[in-house]
């Protein structure tokens, strides 16, 4: 990062090597980007107003370095933009393009922290448009005896129609010693001006819990509604006979993840498996297993190699994506560095 | 800012909430960003060649706050691009896209400063793009006992013709003490390689003068041929009749502009009056007031509230936009914060 | 450009004015950008790991001057975006968006380093894409005793087909004092999922020699397979009764170029002439002539003015693009200055 006076300049250039099988068209090995986590470059600054108050803002690019297009499908500022306020006793206030609380719970009790394909997104996909909200406010509470609190507004911005498209969410952190524990909700409406849709809520319970010599990480999830869980490659890249809904191949589901990471001084092996349980008739439940090792090069550098299945029942049809891409097939092997500059 | 050797980095973040109504589809609000400025990222230097001249170069991002997209219909560099050479006695000369004289005088003219739902472009739209001129040379004199001259060209780039879509324009600037006076005229052909529509010829006379304890802000303006002032939000917001036509209501009209500021400390009040006189048959005329409220939390940061009324004759269908959004409706509040790094 | 810690900042503006005439339509003056260079913004940096061990990224990107749209189509960082790793004895592993080592010689050989009307890329422009590739690893050796080879590997990324649409290449670099010489060969599969092209097969041999008090430069081409040169302006700009085949006019080509540059203090006189042989039976050869003159303000500044001429044979159809645009005529004059940050 590069720090002075008002901005820092800062970012993540990562890639690889992705092999992915279990396509209906064949396997593939990309030279891809983004791998375990998603390049960016970003500007970010705070300003002491006094008082105890702070003014910040905060513009990040995704960027895709197999390509160098802009991530998040072409938005420019796609990662996070934001500008606010904070007090140190009241919390912070920001406005503009931000993470949901409900997606930073789950990057929390995922070991691989979203990344490679062991990325939880593959089915913890609740909030969709990678777990951001454009047109969003909001408030973080400060830390109040390991307790904090979240809450999240986007607007719909329909006209004359306060509710269609709006989202809203809570999330409730405690932290003590070597526990982590976040519970969040989210409800976003599915509605626009002329199409009633209904609601996707979606709850997560996420821990994790930090012993010599790893750590564990536990979360439970449950996603009622109409795209409270979307597919991250919906073109049945499977060739399923009948092919998935749209994104939404369920409506009501749970989700459980256990994982694990283990550092060995520059060494960390880690490990995750996580269950999707289809609450409806079609019982399309998923599970995907997924095992990994990092080699810290230095304190800004790493390599990292690491193995994902996905078991798909009964028609199911998740896919193995990684911090970038929805990802192709059901297995997948990922070798590649990862640069925090 | 950052600045060091060649490059200084600079920006504005700016987002809040925006209450629109007198939409056909009823009223909004909005989370917005770059309503009292256009949030941007900036890079630009500087290079002494000795003898009295300069090389310089400025890149500007326009940013939507609220989505993290690209401003400017998402050009990359939408607000500014140039480069150029300036010499202490004979002025600059700069090569790119640029901001032509005639949008820089309505600037210089509104309390506002083009900004929130007061903005003056909301009106006085005569220069298309935002202002803005592609493909363009500008030559600024330097300042000769208060006066100095501006002189803007911008190719049309038609093979075979060197007239179809150029734009021409002149600035004339005099600043004495409290007083600041600036003359501009802008001539924009709307020809292509196969249709010929004529040009849009715009004059505008803008001054401010500061006196204790307030700035008075004053323009006219006359506008004459095919779009030479046009409706920032041209989808028939209010649902009329008679729809109006693709961007250009008017042909020939006059604007007429009063404001004023009043500092008080950390606290400004700023009020507004454009009234738009169309000449053409169907005398849609429209009456744009405006009052505004701003606290400077430091010399980089401010909060703003700013409450607007459109009042739209004879079937007019101006809107309250702000400084990155075009507007959909005829009273507005806005509430945000500009944060300048 | 902005150096501290792990981030530079760097980049270059250039614009000026691009006379060109022969087009069907006519003759066009466009006041437009990087006509010398392409205008640039870029972020690098290297990270030490000890051992000889370096970490590296590189972020660039291209921008339209006279718009400020985005360079390459709209790719964001379309010049260049990777991240590697460099160790001082074994050479340097880069994975992301980067030049071919074909294009590089290319460069390598031309006066005008593949800028200005007189761009090497208007009849020598064998690897598409503006000599980049896409999901790319390129593989340096550190030099020995004046040699150093390269490796350049693309993945195509068909599922089920790793060899459609991969490019491999080569280089093998020698310099000695004065005398700088490369060999290079390129093999992109021009093969989709479905369509069956075959690959274009390309080969260079480049040389520049500084002696008093000039500067030498060569090169010989080889082009063999279906797009191994490709038009830059395929739009039949010269009204052709019988007009080019979309982007291919030839199949087997070679190329020969002789250029010369003249430094005399701040001043520089350059000169190149280029041969397009075409070996297929319409026989569509084309010769380039340049001649150019820069003039230094100052080590990071110039200004520059060149004329250059497109000879045509048997209905070929190249024309006279600079480093930036492919142009729309035979004849060019270009007048403008770059500046580098």
């Amino acid at each position: 990062a590069l720090a002075q006076s008002s901005i820092t300049i800062y970012g993540i250039a990562d890639a690889g090597l992705s092999f992915e099988s279990g396509n209906k068209a064949g396997a593939v090995t990309k030279v891809t980007g983004g791998i375990e986590s998603g390049s960016r470059l970003g500007f970010k600054g705070v300003e002491d107003l006094g008082g105890g108050n702070t003014a910040l803002f905060l513009l990040e690019h995704g960027i895709q370095l197999d390509t160098g297009n802009s991530g998040q499908g072409g938005v420019l500022y796609g990662r996070q933009a934001y500008v606010g306020i904070a007090n140190q006793d009241l919390g912070t206030l920001t406005f503009g393009r931000q993470y949901a609380n409900h997606y930073l719970a789950a990057v929390s009790a995922d070991p691989f922290s979203s990344g490679t394909s062991a990325d939880e997104k593959n089915l913890i996909n609740a909030v969709s448009n990678g777990g951001r909200m454009d047109n969003s406010i909001k408030y973080a509470s400060a830390v109040f005896k390991g307790f904090s609190a979240n809450l999240d507004y986007a607007a719909g911005e329909v006209n004359g129609d306060a509710s269609a498209g709006r989202s809203m969410g809570a999330g409730l952190a405690y932290t003590n010693g070597p526990l982590a524990l976040r519970l969040a909700v989210h409800n976003k409406s599915n509605d626009t001006a002329t199409i009633r849709l209904g609601s996707a809520r979606n709850t997560l319970l996420a821990a994790n819990y930090t012993f010599k010599p790893a750590k564990l990480y536990l979360a439970y999830g449950v996603n009622k509604g109409p795209l409270s869980s979307t597919l991250r490659n919906a073109t049945n890249p499977y060739g399923l006979a009948v092919a998935p809904v749209a994104t939404a191949v369920t409506q009501d589901s749970t989700d459980a993840l256990v994982g694990v990471s283990v550092p060995l001084g520059l060494h960390t092996v880690l490990a995750s498996w996580i269950h999707k349980d289809d609450k409806e008739a079609a019982n399309q439940d998923a599970d995907q297993f997924a095992l990994g090792y990092r080699y810290n090069l230095s304190r800004r550098t790493d390599v990292y190699l690491v193995y994902a299945r996905m078991l798909n029942k009964n028609g199911a049809s998740y896919t193995l994506g990684n911090a970038s891409d929805g990802g192709s097939g059901n297995r997948a092997v990922n070798l590649g560095m990862r640069h925090a500059f």
